[in-house]
């Protein structure tokens, strides 16, 4: 084949990162609380500042990490849904997540979704979303959300998909701040100059 | 790293395929055609049929190629539009493919775009998108589109992209009839069984 591979690849920090953590998180917070752990570790590995987990809402076990490896893999879709939802559809060994065969699974996110990844969540056949800092919290530093229909959650929820807004908002959105007081790259693709 | 990557690879087809096109192709329509052809060897070989590419506007000549991959790589994600940016990302070294350092590019799409390509369109800075079949064709065999604002094209417009519809539709949207035709797999998220 005359074309690379796409190959995008969880840093090593994650599995370090991921030790520390209980096997089993049956509390939203706390998963969520994981998910801000990944983005801020992302920011301090020179990332993107989003993180994501996939968790099985039957064992309350983490399915898949993710965080944004744009920067790192040199490529736009590699958002932090999209690595936890690939990754996990690649362990779980099906393209639909919501499919009946497989456990109930949620998405944690530490952002809402950007335009790209509401319509990558929508493909995945995810049924539950949770979601930490709003997407106004992302646009407040300078990072562009992709236009996304104001009335997202409500399209999601018509498509059969439970959302949960706001958890641990604060947290998340925190790290967004830090990422803005660091001065580190907010990234606009079709304006950037290298 | 506990996790497996994530690897989205273009079947050995392709190459075979691409062999008997010219280098350059100077016409829209013969570059349509070109994402026409992935669209149907990709039904041929059991994947979705859809195909895209990403051509050097200055050159003329395809920077990479794409095909639906969902079955093949088990990842929702591997839309035809999608193995495109990420290949074309990957060759050019740029996760913005509307870089001023890069030379003007256009993706082709066999049919328009889904809400998931739409969204990832806009995150990868293309300035230029060819569609051949439009949307409709595409759910009158089955797919589900994903439920895209029906004023994509302008919101694209909006920022900034410029967007060629039903080029060589009829082409195109007659790859996706044969697929019925065939009765080849029409696979939906979050319904289906296996």
């Amino acid at each position: 084949m005359t074309y690379p591979k796409l190959v995008l690849s969880l840093p090593d920090w994650v599995d370090r990162l991921l030790a520390a953590w209980p096997a089993m998180l049956p509390r939203v917070e706390d998963r969520m609380r994981l998910a801000i752990a990944l983005s801020r570790a992302s920011m301090e590995h020179g990332g993107g500042p989003f993180g994501a987990a996939v968790f099985d809402l039957s064992t309350f076990r983490l399915v898949a990490p993710g965080v944004n490896l744009v920067i790192a893999t040199r490529c736009s879709v590699a958002h932090a849904e999209v690595i936890a939802i690939g990754i996990a559809q690649q362990i779980l060994g099906h393209f639909d997540l919501g499919a009946p065969a497989l456990p109930p699974l949620e998405l944690l996110s530490s952002t809402e979704p950007c335009l790209q990844c509401f319509g990558v969540i929508v493909s995945s056949g995810l049924r539950r979303l949770a979601c930490g800092a709003r997407t106004e919290d992302a646009e407040a530093i300078g990072f562009d959300e992709g236009g996304k229909p104001a009335d997202w959650p409500d399209q999601l929820a018509g498509r059969g998909l439970t959302v949960a807004r706001e958890v641990l908002r604060a947290e998340a959105a925190e790290v967004l701040a830090e990422y803005r007081r660091r001065g580190l790259p907010i990234y606009h693709v079709g304006r950037t100059g290298g």
